[in-house]
Parts: C-alpha cells; structure tokens; sequence
C-alpha cells in the first residue's frame, strides 16, 4: 500500500532523488539563473544544431504525403527497411533482406524489443563496465540479471593520455562470467563514455566465446559513423558469430537528430521475428514522418559525403577542444569513435571551501568536480560514475566525460573558459 | 534451445502465425492485384487524409528549430505538457498542475507505462470484453494477469439497431471479479469497437467499486473528441475517483495523425512519478518535432472550432455510411462515439461453393464474411472476435467492424458496392 492509502506501484521504480540528467541539467539551468549568463552545455550528448538540411527538408516533404502521418507498418515503413537494406549490404559485403531488420522507436526501444524478445526470468546478460545507464533497466525489467565484466583503464592513466586500446578485458575475468545462464552479452562501440572502438581480436575472443557458449550478442553501434581509426563490427567476424548478433544503429546519432527516436536492429532473420513481436507490443509502431525523412537522408548519404564530412568535421571538434586539456597537462582517453571524451581531473584540486547541495554531498568526487565546473566555469559535464557500480567508482571518480557534438563556436568558448582551470592545478 | 541450435527467445512470444492486421491488409493486397481494383478500405482505424493543415503546418515550423530536434525532456516537451495543462483545466473544472501529465510514445506506450509502473507478478487487470488487442500483452508483459468481464448486448442485436447503452455491465459479475489482487480496472470510452460511450451511472458504479475494494483505473479515451451523445469522464465523478484515475489521450486520434506517436497520461500528482520512471526506462523520451506540433495544435484547437467540425464531419460520415445498412435493412451499434461501426451480418448467407485460406478455415464466421467482403465486393472490414476470447466468438461472429475514418468519397463508393449484399440476404 502506498503512503497515501492508494495501491503500491511496481517496486522496481524508487523515487530516488533525480536521474543524472535532471540533476546536471537542473544544476546547469540554476547556474545560468544566479550568474546570468549562459552555461557551455557539453554535458547530455544531444547535439547542438540542427539534422542536415537534406534530412529536415525531407522530412517536411514527408509530412505533405497523408499516409506518412499514419501507423507505419509494425516492422518499419517499406522505404526505410529498403533504405537501411541499401545502406548496409555494402558494408556487410552482402545482400541483406529486409527480414534481417526492424525499424524501433530509438536504439533505446530497439534493445528494449531484443532483451524483451529474448530474456527469460533469471537469465544473465554480461555488461561491460562502463555501462550506459538504460541497459541496466532494460535488462532487468523483463527478468534479466546483469552480470557485470570490467573495462580496465591503464594504472597511469591519471598521468597521460591513454588509447581505447588501453582499457582492456580481462578474458579470464570475462569467461568467468559466464554461466549456463547466460543468455546474452552487451557490447557498444564505438563505446559511450570511453570512446574506445573494440578491436578485431577483442571482438574475435567474445565473438568465440559467444559461439562456444552458445549466447547472443547485442551489439550496440549507434556511434556508427563517427570513428577515428579502424571501425570493426563483430557482425561481420565470421557466419557463426554473425548468426548470433543483433546489431543496432540510430538515425538519433546518424542524423543529428536525437529527438526523431528512430533506430533500427539487424540480425539473423530467424531471430528477429520475435524482436518484432516485442517491439509490437511496447510501441506498436515508430513515427512514420520520421521514419520516411531517415528513409531519404540514408539513400541521400550514401552518395552526398556526408558521413565523411561529419566525421572531418568531428576529427576538428576533438581537435578543438582537446588542446585545453594538452595545454593543462590533464590525460583524457584518446577517443577513437563516438563523439565523447572522458578527461582526468585528478590533478585538479578542489576549493577546500566549496558547499554542495545534499543531492551531491554525498555523490563520488566527479560528481563535485561537474558541480564546480557549472558553478564556477559555466561549462556543463557528466559525471562518469554514473556508468560505473559503486565499488569501482574509485576507478573514475576523478574523470568527467565531455561531448563535442556542439556547435565549434561552443567549443572554443569552453576552451576560453576551462583555462581558469590551471591555477587548481599544481 | 531454439530448432537452430541458438539460445531459446522468450516463450511468451510465438510465431502464430499473421496477427489480425496482416491477415487482413495482406487479404486486401491479393485481391487488389487479382482484381486490379482498389478496394475500400474500412479496416484498420487509421484515417485515409492528412492531420488539419495547421497541425501540419506546426510541424514544418518546429523541424526549423534546432532543440526540436533533439531528446525532449523524459515528462514531455514543456510546450506540451503546458498545452495540455491548458486544454484539459477547462474540461476538468479546475486548473491542472504539470505533474499530473506525462507526455508518452502514444496512448499504448502510455498504457503499458502505467501496467509498468504499477502490476506486480500475479496483480490482476480487469478487462472489458471486448478489449482492444494490445492491452492484453500490455497488461501480461510486466507479469499482469487479465481478468475479462464481459459486455453484454441485448439478446436481440441482430435483428434491430441497438444502442450503446443496450451493451450492459452485470454488476454482479464484476463484483465476482474482484478479488484481493485486483490491481487495476481498464476502462476504455468511447468505445472500439461497439461505439459505446460509457454513461454515468455506469462510470459512478465501477468508480465506487474501485474505491471500495481500492483498486486503480486506467480509462483509455482517445476518442474523447468524437462523441456523439454526452460524453462523461470517469476522472469527473468525484475526487475519491480521481485520484486513483489514470485517463490517456491521443494526438494520433485527435488530430488525425496515428502516426505521430503522441500521447499522454493524466492523473494524481503522487502517482504519475512511477508511471514517468517507467516510461524513460521504455522510450526515454518521445518524439520532439511531433510534440512541439501537437502543442501548436492543440492551442490552435481551442479556439479555431476544430472539435465541433470534426464532430459534425463525423456526424455526416456515419450519416453516408449507416445509409445502406438501413437499406439492407442489417442492424448496427448506433455509435455514440469513436469511428467504428459495429454491423450484425446474421442475415447475410454466405455462399457455399467459397473457399476460404487455411488461415481463415478455421476461425470464427465474421472472419469468413470479411473475407468474403474484400473478395466479393472490394470492401474492407475488421472481424471483431479478435477482441472476444474464443469461448464468446459465438456472441460476435456475425458482426463486422468498419471504421469510418475516411474520406467520404471512401463511404460513398463502399456504399455502393455493399448494395452487392441485397441477394444474399432472404
């Protein structure tokens, strides 16, 4: 029974105090209040412009076209599925068919449909931490249990600047995890919030032991098109382990456009049926204009160079914004993909004065550290222990992780003001 | 282990063959090309025309705006969630606060937000039969069990145009259907399929149960605007009610736009928290653009007599249509809200050379005659015992459901071509 005498909810959802979201943003906008003057926003990684202007011009003309603002086919409008068909044999050295993908209402509700189509009480799912925050729930609402692997960061990595390659897996740590329960496994890359791209030989090992195993792999690849060296998808290792593996893209990401809640999931075409069934019942259908804008924006991209271009464009943004953190002397993960960078802060001392409000007093030090840049700087972060479990929030609490998909503009000034930074620096 | 040889999906979703939708549109497909002409489309409850022009002409304006394009805020888009504090203060005498609306990925995300965020394992629904398809899984999905009770219609319905409020409650059988697990009730008003507007007697007798056995309700009224009787809101009858009262709303059906994905949940302050966690943890956030153009609408709405049009629009599609049922002299529901028909075909005899699919064989006798309907006369219907169980099929067989959401040239031109069923009725 709930305090007001009405029947209890579902005790999986606690009202405990705000999602990190709210509370970076909350503090962001009181900031911008007191101080009258506007923060620098490199926290949420929503972008700061606009989709390109083939993709809202798109999308405007879908909406003049009646049947585009009705029920899409449950599986996807016809000219996305044929659209993401057309995008991705050519990158998969093959002729995908349409029964091979299913267009959901975001990344998010596409991996949502395949833990949903899947999990069955107490199987395990195995996340690498860092974890993104929604895989945890998505897993354990239909009945999964979270079985955590650790990335390992260099022991130094406090002192220089380090590379993907440097956060390591354990694979004895990782075999161990491993049990006749385990249905799945979780990977994202290019990784939010380390921006590491896993290598061949990384995926090759899990791919193997997903095959030897005998569990599913869900590849989470919405950062796509936004790498800085060799991308490789484990989809595309080898037949065994590619008819184990749902792979899943986003138009959010693709496309500037992180409010369009397209995604999409690519897998063996006998298994995404039942993927189908539970993006069925949790969504029914995903926004129809939307879904024919990403349609035409994904056969415009294929030969307008835009994926090239956005990713010069990217390769400038980290050029932009690194050169403080050269300049200050603080290490940050070199990012390979995505559109992150996570920057160590250990050498940075905090004023031994400062007062936190309760909601962070007794958070882990970065979430001090994100506090002080939005009060003291003006310039907006997240706290990485956000992706991690508490007993390895030493590990991280002395990094915050920025995103660059902003305006250069922004960028610069968040250079100007993080130079304030070096006199807490010895 | 699934027949491949890869892990087993989740038993609760089996491959049985189409879903009614499929079947149905994919029936009307084949007889298009057998026929090379167009059928009349009057199955699946999606409107043949465009959203108003100035919901549209919203949406173009807000695909300029860069934010609109991004993440809205979990809750909602501000501008939405304020229209509809707006729109809804009026209608519920008093003025609404924004947390008591939470803005969803459409009326069923929002649905199965409140399932979500209230069923615990083994928790009962109840559900009037008949039940729109998707709230069974909703409801089942987070561990629900549904308990139907039924809606009864005179004994006669097949010889004389009935009324809604001939489909009776028993009262003692749902009483009988309380127990102490009895999580939630599910109302739905105006009604798919019957037509019915629920009155107040009726609505004050299920609300006082709910109080006195403290359960919640969840009132599904997206139809809300097509009312052709009075139409009571079960949120209205008194504050005891109220609050234990979850009402859903639809852009889709307001504004002609199903394929928008907007809708939204209104309800007490202290409860729509955990329907909130439960929707981020299933969408995250819902379509921007399409919020932002909803907001516009619906302040446009108020004022510019969109709402009394569509009504009288509505008025005079069920005024063409009804017309040959008359004539055939085939009785009907009398809707008195929605945009469905429910039509007794009992005395329509059905040849007896046909030959039906195998995956009609077997079902129930409205299936055959939707089958038939597309087939003979190029007109498409929905059997309804898809929203009975299998042991009422017999209540219902006879019936077909036609939705009137289209253009009127559609029901002129089916009107003429069920005249076709004059020789097969005695």
């Amino acid at each position: 029974m709930s305090p007001n005498g009405l029947p209890s909810h579902n005790p999986y959802f606690q009202l405990a105090g705000k999602d990190i979201w709210s509370l970076i943003n909350d503090t962001a906008a009181a900031a911008e209040k007191e101080s009258g003057e506007k923060v620098v926003n490199l926290g949420q990684g929503f972008f700061s412009y606009s989709p390109p202007k083939f993709a809202i011009d798109a999308a405007k003309a879908a909406l003049d076209v009646p049947s585009n603002n009705q029920y899409a086919h449950t599986k996807g409008k016809p000219s996305l599925v044929q659209a993401l068909v057309d995008t991705y044999s050519p990158i998969y050295g093959k002729q995908l068919t349409k029964d091979e993908i299913l267009v959901t209402t975001g990344a998010n509700e596409g991996m949502l449909s395949v833990f949903t189509g899947f999990i069955e009480k107490g199987d395990e799912v195995i996340v690498f931490e860092p974890f993104f925050d929604q895989y945890i729930s998505n897993i354990e609402l239909p009945g999964g249990k979270v079985v955590y692997v650790q990335l390992h960061p260099p022991a130094d990595f406090s002192e220089r600047n380090v590379s993907g390659d440097e956060w390591t897996i354990n694979f004895d740590e990782l075999e161990k995890a491993i049990s006749p329960k385990t249905k799945m496994i979780v990977l994202n890359s290019p990784h939010n919030p380390i921006g590491k791209v896993f290598n061949k030989e990384e995926l090759t090992k899990i791919g193997e032991l997903a095959v030897k195993h005998n569990f599913l792999i869900i590849s989470d690849e919405v950062y796509e098109n936004l790498y800085y060296k060799d991308f490789t998808r484990i989809a595309l290792i080898n037949d065994e382990i590619a008819k184990r593996t749902f792979t899943v893209g986003s138009a959010g990401k693709t496309f500037a456009a992180t409010g369009w809640r397209i995604g999409w999931v690519i897998g063996n075409k006998d298994l995404i049926p039942y993927v189908s069934l539970a993006h069925t019942r949790i969504c029914f259908s995903t926004p129809a204009v939307m879904q024919e804008a990403t349609a035409q924006a994904l056969n415009q991209a294929t030969t307008n160079g835009y994926y090239e271009q956005t990713r010069d464009e990217y390769i400038n943004k980290y050029k932009i914004f690194t050169a403080i953190f050269d300049e200050l002397g603080l290490p940050y993960t070199i990012p390979d993909g995505g559109y992150f960078l996570l920057v160590n802060f250990k050498k940075v001392k905090l004023p031994t004065n400062l007062e936190f409000p309760d909601e962070i007093k007794n958070k882990p030090r970065d979430f001090k550290l994100a506090f002080w840049l939005i009060k003291e700087f003006g310039v907006v972060s997240i706290p990485p222990s956000e992706f991690f479990l508490p007993e390895n929030f030493e590990v991280i609490q002395d990094c915050l992780r920025f995103a660059v998909c902003k305006g250069d503009d922004m960028l610069e000034e968040a250079v100007v003001r993080l130079r304030g930074l070096k006199k807490y620096i010895d």
